[in-house]
C-alpha cells in the first residue's frame, strides 16, 4: 500500500515558495537535495517559477496527475487542495499544515481513494527511494555529509508520530554513524498511522530494526498481528511510548480496573509480543545499535575487559542492574589471559588488562578479546578502553575485523575517556559500535538477550476458539447475579466453593451438613445488591448457629427492602485459607480485555504486585505470568514452605483468559478475589467472584 | 595539611625524561604547561639537561630541598628515592609508579614525616595553584583550550581513587563547559586517601560540589564528621562507589547479616549524611551541573516547557520516574501563557509552546519562562527546545540573563535535537546549563530536591551517651544466654514477653497462671544451645498441658545432654500476634554497627523489604526509617486497617541504635525477630531475641 507513497514518479508541492529558510521553501529544496529522480511540480498561484522550476496555479493545471502531493498551504485551504487531488485521482498526499478541519480529513480518509499522511506532520525521508518529503533541517544537513544508510549493520527505520522527536532521533543516530534507512513521521494520523508504516517495513523485510515514538496507537488491536509478523522475520521493534506518568489517572470503577490503565495495557502487549520498550533517546539508540550491529542471540553472560580497573567494576555493577551476569572467567581462559597481561592485572571477570596492554597499540588487548570470544563461559564481551587518541582503532583494523564479523559473539565498545569521533567512525566502518555510555552497553546486552528469549519461547496461540454461549441476560444490573455468575464459573470450569440455594431451614441445614461446617449464609435476591451492608451475609456459621443466622438474614433483608423478591438462602462452604491471589479481567479502552493476576490481600495494593497480560494464554505463558509476581517465591515455596498448586493456578489463568476472549461482548470485568491456592495437588478455589456486564452502547 | 602539597614553591621530578610521548616525559611537560610558577628540578642520573632544564643526579644533589617530589622511577627504585626524600625533610611526594613494595610505603606512612600520594596514581591538577602534577593527557589537551575554571557556577572538585575515571570525568565535565577547579586522584592510598582531599576541599570552602569515585574508603569512620562539615557549609558530595554487584557475596553467619554487606553500609551512611550516590558518569555530571549551576533549594515541582509536544510528555514521564512532580499550571499563569502562544499549544503542564513560539527567535518562549518562574506553583522549570541552530542562545542573551541569575528558580535546558556546542557555551557563559539528556534534567531536580530536604531535616545527634555497663561475660559461647540477653533487653527497656524461671512444676504453674495461658515452656541450660532441636521447647501450652510439657522437656534435655546443668524451666507468655517486624544490629567491617529494620515473616526475604541505618537514631529519624519500608503503608494503616503503634516502634528503634553504639565492643549482632507491633497505644514486644558476642581478637 505504501510502495506508491514512498516511490512516486511525480510529486507536486502545493504552497511551494522560494524562501528556503522557511518551511514552504524548504520542502522543494530538501526534496531536490535528497536526490529524488522523478518530476517535481511546484504549485503556487501567483508564481511562474519557483527555485528555478516552472510553477503551476493549481493541481488541475499540471501536465500530469502527480502520484504524490505535498501540501503546505494554511490549514483553511487544505480542503480545496485535497478535493482537487481526489478528483484527479492522486494516490497519496502529505499534509504538513496544522490546524486543518478534522472533518475534511475524516471524509477523505473514509473515501479511501487518496491516502493521507498527516496533518501536522514533518513528513518522511526514505533513503532507499531517496524521497525526502520533509522540511526537517537535520535531513538537509545530512546531505552535506555522507550517506548514512551505507554504514555497516542491519538497517534502522524510525517511525514516529512526533516529527520533532522522529527527526531528532534520526540526527542522533547519524551522529553515532548508525545505518538509518528511513524516518517516517505521521503527525495527527487522520488517515495513515504509524502501524501502516511499520507493517510496510516488516513486509518489505529490508530493515533490521524498527524504532517507534508514539503517544498511543490509533488502532492498537492491529499490533499483535503486525508484531507477530515482525517476530517471524526476526525484526525487533523498539518503542518509546510517552504518557506513562498519566497511567493510573483514569477514573476507575472497581478495584482491579483501578490498577490497570492504558499504559499498563501497552506494557502487557509489548511484553507479550517481544516489543522492547524504552524511556529515552539514549536507551532507544543503545537498542538500535544492538539490533543493528550485534549478532542476535543470547546476551546474558558478559565478559568485561577494561584498561582501567575502576571502570571494570563499574561496568559489572551496571550489568547487574540490567540482569546481565558477569560470571567468573573459566580457568583455561584465565590461564591463557594471564600469559598476555601484566601480573598486576586481573584475569577474573571483570578482566583488567591494565593500561600496559594498550601500550603496544592494542594488539595485546585484541588477543585477550580473542580468548574471551572463544570461551564458552560468555555470550558477549564489553570492552572499555580509552579511545581519545586518533588512529587507535584504525591501527587495529586487521586484528579487529574477524572479531566483528556478523555471526560472531557480540563485542561492545565503550571509552570512559571522551572518545574521538575518528575512532567511533573507524569502528563503525568495521561493523562495530562505540556505545556512548557504559550503561548503554549493559542495556544493549539486556535487550538482545530479552529478544533472544522471546524468539526462543513458544508463543501462546493467537486467539480463543470462538464464543461459548452462556445463558445470561444481555442487560440488567451492571453486576451479574449469583446464579448468572455461577453459570459462567461452570462454563469455564472455574472452581468455586460448593453452594446450595435453600428454600427453607431444613434444606439449608442438610446442605450445610453435607458440605461440612462452618458455612457462609447469604440472602439471594435480585433486588439486593449490597448484601453485606444490609446484614444479609453471615460468615463462619457453625451447626448450632445456623438456625439463628438463617432467620436473622431473612429479617434483615425484609427490613431493608420490604418488597424484595427473595429467591432463597445461599449456603456456601467456608473454604479453608490458602495462598491468596487475585485474578480477573479488566477492559482496556484500547486493547480490550486484559487478564490481571496479583498477590492477594493487602499486598496487591501496597506492593503493586500485579501483572497484566493479553488474554491469549496457554499453560506455559500462565506460568511465566505467575513468575513475574514479586511474591511468586512465596507461592512457589520459599524458605521451606510447601509449594502451592501452581498447575491448578496456571489452568485457572488459562480459563480466565479464554473467558475474557469468548465473552468479550458480554462481560466487562471479572474479579476473582480472593482465589485460594492450596498446596501442590490440592487445587484452587475462587472464593468470591464479581462479574460486571458490558453496558449496551 | 594538604596546602603544602597543593601549593609548593619547588618541585622535583625523579625519573623525568625528554620523551613527552611517554609518562616520564609528560610529567615535566604537563607541569610546565599548567603554569606552575615555582622552580622545577628534573632528576635523572645519566642526564645534564631534560626538556631544556638542568637535570640532577639525585634528590640530594639539588640546590634546595624541594617541597614536593614527583616519583616516576620503576617500582623497585622507589624505596631509595623515598628514603632520600625523608632524610632531606621533603614534605610531600606523589608516587606514580605501580608495583611498589607495600611495606616500604607503609613505613613511610607510619613515620608520618613525608606525606605520600599514591602509589599507582595518575596525580592531580589544581587550577587554583596551577599545579598539574599529572601525566593525564586530558589535562595537557585542556591547556590548548580555555581555562575551564573560569566558567560561571560554583566550583566542581573531583576526587577519585581511579586515575582513569577521575581524569575521564574531568574531560567530560570540560566538554560540558562546567567550572572544574581541580581533580585529585589517589591511586592505592598507601598514605593520603580520598577523604584527606575531601576534608581539605571542605575546609578551604572554595568548592561548590565535590565529586568522588571510590571503590571503598580507607577509613570509612572518618566519613560522618567530614560529611557533617560539608553539610554545614552546604557543599554537596556526590559519590560513585563501584562494587554494588558484589554486595551480598560476603559470607554471613546470621539471617540479618546475610542481608547486609559493605555496599549496604555505604548506602546507609550516604543516605544519612546527605551524600548523593550515582551509578555512572552521566548521573555524576547531571548532579555536578545541578549543584554547580542551579540555585540550591527545592526541586520537587517542575514546570516543563517544550517546543515539541512529544518531548513534553516524555519529560513528564522521566520526572515521574525520579519522584519529581509535574503539577497542573495554576489558572492565572495558564491564562497569561495562553495570551502568548498559539491556540493549538498547551498551557497545562507540560506546556507546549509549539515551534511557532521560537520562530521569533525565542522571545515568546522566554516570556513564557518568566511567567513560570514567577508562579508559586513551581520550584523549577525544564525547557526543551531545539538548540541545533547556531546563535539561538546568543540572540536571547539579554532576555535570559535575569532568569539565570543565582538565587532565581532553577531553569534547566535540554535540546531534543542534537545541540550545537556554540549554544551550549553561550548558555554556560550566562550561568545556565544544557543538560545532554532529558533524563539528566529530571535527575538534577531529584538530587537538588533531595539535598534540600536533607539540609532542612534536623539530623540526629552524632553519638550515643557513653557505654552502659551491663553484666555479661566478656567471653563464652558466641550466642548469649537467655539471662544475659534479658539483662541487655532490660538495660535498654526493650519490651519482651513476661517470663519466669521456674525451679519446679508448682512455680511454673503459678507463674503461668499469673501471666495467663497459653505459655511457652523452654529448657534453660548454658549447655544446651539449640533448644528446639532437642525438644526443649513447647509452644502454646495451655493449663491442662503444662505438667506433661514440663516433664517432657526435662526428659528430652537429659536425654540429649546427660550432664547438662539445668538452671530451670523458663515459662514465657505466648504473645498475641501483631504486625511482624524484624529489627537488629549487624556489624559492618567498614563502618561498625548498623541498625537493620525489616518487614517480618517471609516478606523480609522475598521482597528484600529491609533498610539499614547508622546507629545514631532519634525518634524522627526512626520514623523516616519506618517509612522507607515498602510495606510501611500496611504498618501505618492502609486500606482501613488499624494503624500500628508507630511511636512505640520508633522508640524501640532508637533504643536498639543506642545499644549498638554503647555495646559496640561487646555485642556483634542482635536479632529481634519477630517484633510484634500492636495497634496504636498498645506498644511493641520483641518476641524473640538472639544476641551474639563479639569474639575476642
Amino acid at each position: 500500500m505504501l510502495a506508491n507513497l514512498l516511490n512516486p514518479h511525480s510529486v507536486a508541492i502545493v504552497g511551494a515558495s522560494d524562501d528556503v529558510g522557511k518551511l514552504r521553501g524548504k520542502l522543494l529544496h530538501v526534496l531536490r537535495r535528497g536526490g529524488f529522480q522523478g518530476t517535481i511540480y511546484p504549485v503556487n498561484p501567483g508564481r511562474l517559477e519557483i527555485q528555478a522550476l516552472p510553477a503551476y496555479r493549481d493541481l488541475k493545471s499540471l501536465p500530469v496527475v502527480p502520484e504524490l502531493v505535498m501540501i503546505a498551504v494554511p490549514g483553511a485551504h487544505v480542503a480545496a487542495v485535497l478535493r482537487d487531488a481526489e478528483e484527479l485521482g492522486v494516490a497519496s498526499a502529505v499534509v504538513f499544515s496544522a490546524d486543518v478541519d478534522p472533518l475534511v480529513l475524516a471524509s477523505v480518509a473514509e473515501a479511501g481513494k487518496l491516502r493521507v499522511v498527516g496533518p501536522n506532520t514533518e513528513g518522511f525521508y526514505d533513503t532507499g527511494t531517496k524521497l525526502a518529503a520533509t522540511f526537517a533541517g537535520v535531513v538537509e544537513e545530512q546531505f552535506l555529509n555522507e550517506d548514512v544508510s551505507v554504514w555497516p549493520g542491519r538497517k534502522i527505520a524510525i517511525v514516529s508520530q512526533s516529527g520533532g522527536l522522529g527527526f531528532a532521533l534520526y540526527g542522533r543516530a547519524i551522529a553515532e554513524h548508525l545505518p538509518v534507512s528511513g524516518v517516517y513521521t505521521t503527525g495527527n494520523e487522520a488517515d495513515l498511522e504509524c502501524l501502516d508504516f511499520v507493517e510496510h517495513l516488516v513486509d518489505e523485510g529490508e530493515v533490521g530494526v524498527i524504532l517507534m515514538f508514539i503517544e498511543g496507537l490509533k488502532n492498537p488491536r492491529r499490533l499483535p498481528a503486525i508484531a507477530g509478523r515482525a517476530a517471524a522475520k526476526r525484526i525487533p521493534i523498539v518503542v518509546m511510548k510517552v504518557g506513562r506518568s498519566e497511567a493510573g489517572q483514569r477514573a476507575a470503577l472497581s478495584h482491579t480496573a483501578h490498577l490497570a490503565g492504558a499504559d499498563t495495557a501497552y506494557d502487557a502487549y509489548f511484553e507479550r509480543f517481544g516489543i522492547i520498550r524504552v524511556f529515552d533517546q539514549e536507551e532507544m539508540l543503545s537498542a538500535a545499535a544492538a539490533f543493528s550491529r550485534l549478532t542476535l542471540g543470547p546476551g546474558k553472560r558478559a565478559a568485561v575487559v577494561t584498561t582501567s580497573g575502576g571502570a571494570g567494576a563499574w561496568a559489572a555493577d551496571l550489568c547487574g542492574s540490567y540482569g546481565v551476569d558477569v560470571p567468573e572467567t573459566d580457568s583455561p581462559t584465565a590461564a591463557n589471559i594471564a600469559q598476555l597481561i601484566p601480573g598486576f592485572g586481573a584475569t577474573g571477570n571483570p578482566i583488567d588488562v591494565t593500561a600496559q596492554a594498550v601500550e603496544d597499540g592494542g594488539a595485546t588487548l585484541v588477543k585477550v578479546l580473542e580468548q574471551l570470544c572463544a570461551s564458552s563461559a560468555f555470550d558477549a564481551v564489553i570492552v572499555n578502553m580509552g579511545l581519545s587518541k586518533i588512529g587507535r582503532i584504525a591501527a587495529l583494523r586487521g586484528l579487529l575485523q574477524p572479531l566483528l564479523s556478523d555471526g560472531g559473539k557480540p563485542v561492545l565498545f565503550h571509552s570512559h575517556i571522551r572518545p574521538e569521533d575518528e575512532n567511533i567512525r573507524a569502528l563503525a566502518a568495521l561493523g562495530g559500535h562505540v556505545f556512548p555510555t557504559l550503561r548503554g552497553c549493559a542495556f544493549a546486552l539486556h535487550v538482545i538477550d530479552r529478544y533472544h528469549r522471546f524468539l526462543q519461547a513458544e508463543q501462546p496461540p493467537a486467539a480463543g476458539d470462538g464464543v461459548k454461549a452462556i445463558e445470561i441476560e444481555s442487560s440488567g444490573s451492571v453486576v451479574l447475579t449469583e446464579s448468572e455468575t455461577r453459570r459462567i464459573m461452570e462454563a469455564y470450569a472455574i472452581p468455586v466453593p460448593p453452594s446450595v440455594l435453600a428454600q427453607n431451614l431444613d434444606e439449608a441445614m442438610s446442605a450445610a451438613r453435607e458440605m461440612g461446617f462452618p458455612v457462609v449464609v447469604k440472602i439471594q435476591s435480585p433486588d439486593i445488591a449490597h448484601k453485606t451492608e444490609i446484614g444479609g451475609v453471615a460468615l463462619g456459621v457453625g451447626e448450632a448457629e445456623l438456625p439463628a443466622a438463617y432467620e436473622r438474614i431473612i429479617v434483615n433483608a425484609v427490613k431493608a427492602v420490604p418488597d424484595a423478591l427473595i429467591e432463597g438462602i445461599l449456603i456456601q462452604k467456608m473454604m479453608p485459607p490458602g495462598h491468596e491471589i487475585v485474578l480477573g479481567v479488566v477492559n482496556d479502552a484500547d486493547f480490550g480485555p486484559l487478564v490481571m493476576l496479583g498477590a492477594g490481600g493487602i499486598y496487591v495494593e501496597v506492593l503493586k504486585d500485579v501483572v497484566f497480560s493479553p488474554p491469549q494464554i496457554d499453560e506455559a505463558e500462565a506460568r511465566r505470568l505467575i513468575r513475574r509476581l514479586k511474591t511468586a517465591p512465596i507461592l512457589l515455596g520459599a524458605r521451606g514452605r510447601k509449594p502451592a498448586d501452581e498447575t491448578a493456578l496456571a489452568r485457572l489463568i488459562v480459563a480466565v483468559g479464554r473467558l475474557a476472549i469468548e465473552q468479550e461482548g458480554v462481560i466487562d470485568q471479572l474479579d476473582l478475589n480472593p482465589v485460594f491456592v492450596y498446596p501442590q495437588g490440592e487445587g484452587v478455589v475462587a472464593v468470591d467472584a464479581l462479574v460486571t456486564r458490558k453496558e449496551q452502547a
